[in-house]
């Protein structure tokens, strides 16, 4: 269309026209992402009427939530997580990628970090762990059953009152550690019961979770990371099935197959005299597809 | 429902999860708006099966979108106009609020400023006019056409070279004023001829029209906010005709009664020997809505 012909442009016509001056876009990929994108943003406008203050109201909340993001703090992952989006990609991911039996995705959360303390089976990851310890335990196995020699298993969490690490002092390095299973594929570690936590309040998320009247929570989890050569690495978290935010988490990561329990007495637990949870992780074989990363340590993302 | 319940979290059963989390706000139309922005943003990610690499490079982008905005500066204003939806909510609240007759909107644009230099009718806006001198005349009138006395005619451009005064240092003023119409509504003031020009393309959004292989321009215009008391102020421009990217504006703000056409020798242009644009403007009278500017001053944007 030679661009000195008038186009005819209301509020009916605007997507169309907008779509053909994206129509030149290289990448066939892009072009079908921005075309969805845009009629979805056009749709939700006309759905709602969308009003000129209103529409300015947004523009302010999108830029508050840009500027407060720093390599500390990522306020669009968190504004994706408290809308329902970073659960959602998890699960398409899931479904694209996933052997029917292989072990549920979660979210990564802000919290992984790449460098990880090594720990050999049955150390504790917390260097205090006071009476809230406990064991976890179980097997890292692929499609089959087998189990999977030498996996990395990753874990993180918080302390017994809700907080990680790096919230207390950045350089702080506490209750997260790197195993690597035996040759059947078993670890077993000790650590503390994790405690829920409230996301952070401050910030222009915070305001919509407040005019939401939501409450805020997370459930008490635990992180894990479990990768081996040749198997598709599996991001996921266990939740503590007692905690009163285990079926509202705010950020929507709680899957029912991952939710657990802590037995007072397990007599197959490898680590005697401690309550445990048992949980085995299955892997998929490796397959062709890209990062099933949901979510980013923040400082990567502000870099150039 | 209780907060122990566990709920089954799946792609498709997401969205009503986390409409349901949100059902407690507080506002209606809070509630009515995000109940339609989520349910099309989950729409839009399963339609393209968004992958969670892409969805980190959406991350990215906001990100950096955000971090692009200054107090002269407008980033997410700029992402919003180059992806229509601007042009669209100008359209849907003309369409709620406009008279049949009365003059189409456009964008307000990132270089409005609240305090114009006062001008007597005849006087010219451009500090140093030059050859491209052009005269500006006609009448603000009401719905049934007659006259409106003193109605305030506010007018912003760029120079002929399509630079706007602010662009070239905070502080100067040139290329705008306020004018206001004598008895019978009529206006003429003197200004230069506008030049179309390529929207801010280094940073994100720029990325974004680079990546669309889109031409980046705006067609040469003049802007105006027109008001009076007991009438709808219409925030506007005039399109230049002849320009060559009339058909295909970056930001979609042409609307076809809002092109013009300058006139080599009008023997009704109340300032004789300047080619001159002939433009009547009318307004509705006024209505209890609120404010109609899409678009906004940057540095009252970043305003806590």
């Amino acid at each position: 269309m030679p661009t000195n012909t008038l186009l005819a442009v209301d509020q009916n016509t605007i997507t169309d026209v907008a779509l053909e001056q994206m129509s030149t876009t290289a990448n066939p990929r892009l072009k079908q992402i921005m075309d969805s994108l845009v009629r979805h943003l056009h749709d939700f406008a006309r759905e709602v009427d969308l009003k000129p203050e209103e529409w300015l109201e947004g523009i302010k909340f999108l830029t508050a939530v840009g500027q407060t993001c720093t390599p500390n703090r990522q306020e669009f992952i968190l504004l994706s997580d408290t809308l329902g989006l970073s659960s959602l990609i998890t699960s398409l991911h899931d479904e694209r990628t996933r052997d029917s039996s292989s072990t549920t995705a979660s979210l990564l959360g802000p919290f992984y970090r790449q460098s990880s303390p090594q720990k050999a089976l049955g150390d504790s990851i917390v260097a205090n762990p006071g009476v809230a310890e406990i064991a976890v335990y179980g097997r890292v196995t692929d499609a089959q059953g087998r189990g999977i020699p030498n996996a990395s298993v990753e874990i993180w969490q918080t302390d017994d009152e809700g907080v990680y690490d790096l919230q207390k002092e950045a350089d702080l390095v506490d209750a997260r550690g790197q195993f690597h299973a035996d040759a059947e594929g078993r670890y077993w570690l000790r650590t503390v019961t994790p405690l829920g936590y409230l996301i952070p309040m401050d910030g222009p998320v915070g305001d919509m979770i407040r005019a939401q009247k939501r409450h805020g929570y997370r459930p008490g989890h635990i992180h894990f990371l479990i990768s081996a050569p040749g198997y598709r690495e599996v991001i996921t978290a266990l939740y503590m099935g007692y905690d009163d935010h285990i079926g509202s988490d705010t950020v929507f990561g709680v899957r029912a197959p991952l939710v657990v329990k802590i037995d007072e007495k397990d007599p197959k637990c490898p680590i005697p005299g401690l309550k445990s949870i048992h949980f085995d992780f299955q892997l998929a074989a490796a397959s062709s597809d890209g990062s099933g990363r949901v979510g980013a340590d923040p400082s990567q993302i502000l870099k150039k």
